[in-house]
């Protein structure tokens, strides 16, 4: 039953399909962007546009840019002999905002899991064994994710390394800065004490 | 400090202007965007758009239409003898789906609120009293909300309308069917009781 008008009800329906957002939510935000200004709507939907458009994928990293090279990789006074693997670009910018890394990053865009059909043609590792390869890189970090599938991508890519000469490091896992001990699950804190270190 | 392309932290930024979305759900819903498939990112876009340029109000009850009269104003099923006064569009939606009235409405696009400035001449008062007027209404339901506003709204056209021929009544505020009492506001229940009827 459609009780509001149809470019209203479409836009409704739209807005329901992003996640996260549940019928009412699209109502109430149609609503919303039906009485915003003009200049915000068109704001929303030209960004949504150029979005689209502008965006693709650095030629090296994989990471998101709107030229061939993204800002990481075009800059000459980052460590372009360590490399940080990491499964999606929003991982790569959790690290950054640590500013807790100085080299360049590699994007998977995705991790092993055999169980979806994802094995190591579907993510972006033949490009990353390459650029090791040819790039004269030191370092690997391997900061894929410490779920199941970001364990196994992490071994994958250990195992095809393991016969060069580089350096191949895991990111920690372990207890949260400020986290409660008597809140961390057992598997977090098992691995905690399995790599703990000289204090 | 910007760590993802120009285009998508435009995007976020356009999106966290949103009620109800923050800057990280403003995030996750661009980055989900920025891999969904171009269709559904141009029928959004396209959504917000059309919406903005097809839709207005109904030149006689003020409710959201695409063309000059709304539906329910174009529909001779509809008792056009009832006016049902309501604050908002939405709440107008929400009485159709309940399915519970068949006359017409009137939308006010607010209530009064002298706090905020909204006096009489800020809501479609007088285009109300010139409908009660000219179109041979027999009665006003006031269905404005049971906020201060709301009520204080629906006092104002009471008295306004209260030497003129025609039936006035006000919806009834109460326990909601499935309420608990116990959980019930004391307001409410005050309410409840003074405007008990016969069983």
């Amino acid at each position: 039953m459609s009780l509001y008008p149809a470019a209203l009800e479409n836009l409704i329906r739209q807005l329901s399909r992003l996640p996260g957002i549940g019928p009412k939510t699209a109502e109430r935000l149609a609503l919303h962007l039906l009485r915003a200004p003009e200049e915000q709507c068109q704001a929303l939907a030209a960004g949504i546009t150029q979005m689209k458009t502008t965006i693709g994928l650095c030629s090296r990293c994989g990471g998101l840019s709107d030229q061939s090279l993204c800002r990481i990789c075009r800059n000459p006074s980052r460590d372009h002999g360590v490399l940080c693997v990491v499964e999606q670009p929003a991982d790569m910018v959790a690290l950054e905002k640590s500013d807790a890394f100085k080299g360049c990053y590699h994007i998977l865009h995705g991790a092993l899991s055999p169980m979806d059909g994802v094995g190591p043609d579907q993510i972006r590792l033949k490009e990353l064994f390459l650029r090791v390869g040819q790039e004269g890189v030191t370092e690997v970090v391997l900061a894929t994710g410490t779920s199941l599938e970001g364990e196994a991508t992490a071994a994958y890519i250990a195992e095809q390394l393991k016969d060069l000469d580089i350096k191949l490091t895991r990111i920690a896992s372990g207890v949260p800065v400020g986290g409660d001990l008597k809140f961390i699950d057992q598997v977090t804190l098992k691995r905690a004490m399995e790599t703990r270190h000289a204090f």
